[in-house]
């Protein structure tokens, strides 16, 4: 298994009048937390689209929301990778406020396509090279 | 069962350089589809927060993106109450592009609160009385 | 001159804790008021890229925030061309809220590239044409 | 004359089609820009808001767009105030992108209002006074 953590400051523009952090807004952070935990592991997203012309939409989103988000908080965000990639990779979240209380969990599911004519490729070597030494 | 359609055009804000609708702007197409909703029933969201001072905050989403939207579309969102809330309420959501194929498909489910002191409060009766014709 | 209007209804998620439409999201409504401004003259932004390989940047923007907007309102967006196009183009807007007051004004202007090699290009003939009778 | 600087990481869903960091962005940035210069100067916005009952909605920006902002480009916010704020407050400023070229200059002015009852105030004595040494 490979864990990251990383954190995100909430936006005031985030937040909504309810003054909570929006529900729409947790998905910008689980792209900022699996493109940081891809970046932990030598991985660039951006080369990745560049360079080998694949990128990575979305197949699926789940998200549980605990507990409200609120302005200025500090909240940690942990990406799990629970499996080695092969089709397609799912990163697994768990997002925690300053009291270090779980506030939302989410699994998030994405495949890898070719640019050029947007078909379906498996997961690049790089990626299953980077997190092989987590799954042995 | 109730249901009701509308239609929100992507805008160039919300696609991504992949040339998508970006996947987290879809929690506001939801919004929008449920509020809208609601409205075609005669309750009124803001009303709802400004005069019974309740609040509707999201307990889960889950989303299957079946195929990319893209900028300029006038996608069609269907929402749909399957059964007579009690607790809490569950919207179904389509999202149809103009070809008329399903692109996305959604689950959130709401509670109600009251904003004074954030406890849970049961269904309100405007939104049952509402509701019910169509469960009969 | 060329005047357009249309309206846009304010988004929960558009909203901040503030509970005003957040001071950000105007540029949005800005984008969605000159792109209908154009499809009303029979001009769509979205062809423009795909068959003439043509985008519009934005090279500055002017907001005066005059009156705060709110959840849910049904917005007025006025969108003005005040002079005929040569290199750029330049929006007028005034955003009115459901009392019918002034609560914003702003100025966009755009220039017009060569998606293939981000090269400036005086602007398209058809923009011209179509808004040539307003103008004479 | 008091200068801040920060950097933020260009989010993918913060890109549009164009392949360009949307320009209505920007106005977030800006936003986490002043947030972050008057923390560094020990005073939080959240706690001016919540303690004093002080809000500060924008007046007015003004954004000059020079060069795109690209997708994972870490850029420098550069946030000025360049003189002591009296009524309202302007913060002026300049984004560089990783190559160290100025991308964006812009100057956005704030007033403060009484959450209470939405009154214009002068700008709050801890302000001034965490200021003050800057202008000297």
């Amino acid at each position: 298994m490979f864990v990251h953590e990383m954190s995100i400051r909430v936006r005031y523009g985030e937040t909504d009048q309810m003054g909570y952090l929006y529900y729409g807004h947790y998905a910008a952070y689980f792209e900022v937390g699996r493109v940081e935990a891809l970046r932990s592991l030598g991985l660039s997203y951006k080369e990745l689209e560049e360079k080998s012309g694949i990128m990575m939409p979305v197949m699926s989103m789940q998200v549980r929301y605990l507990r409200p988000g609120f302005y200025d908080e500090l909240l940690r965000i942990q990406t799990a990778i629970r499996k080695l990639p092969e089709n397609d990779i799912t990163f697994h979240y768990e997002v925690f406020n300053e009291k270090d209380e779980l506030i939302n969990a989410a699994t998030v599911k994405l495949c890898f396509i070719l640019a050029a004519d947007r078909t379906t490729v498996p997961v690049p070597r790089s990626i299953v090279e980077a997190l092989n030494p987590y799954f042995e």
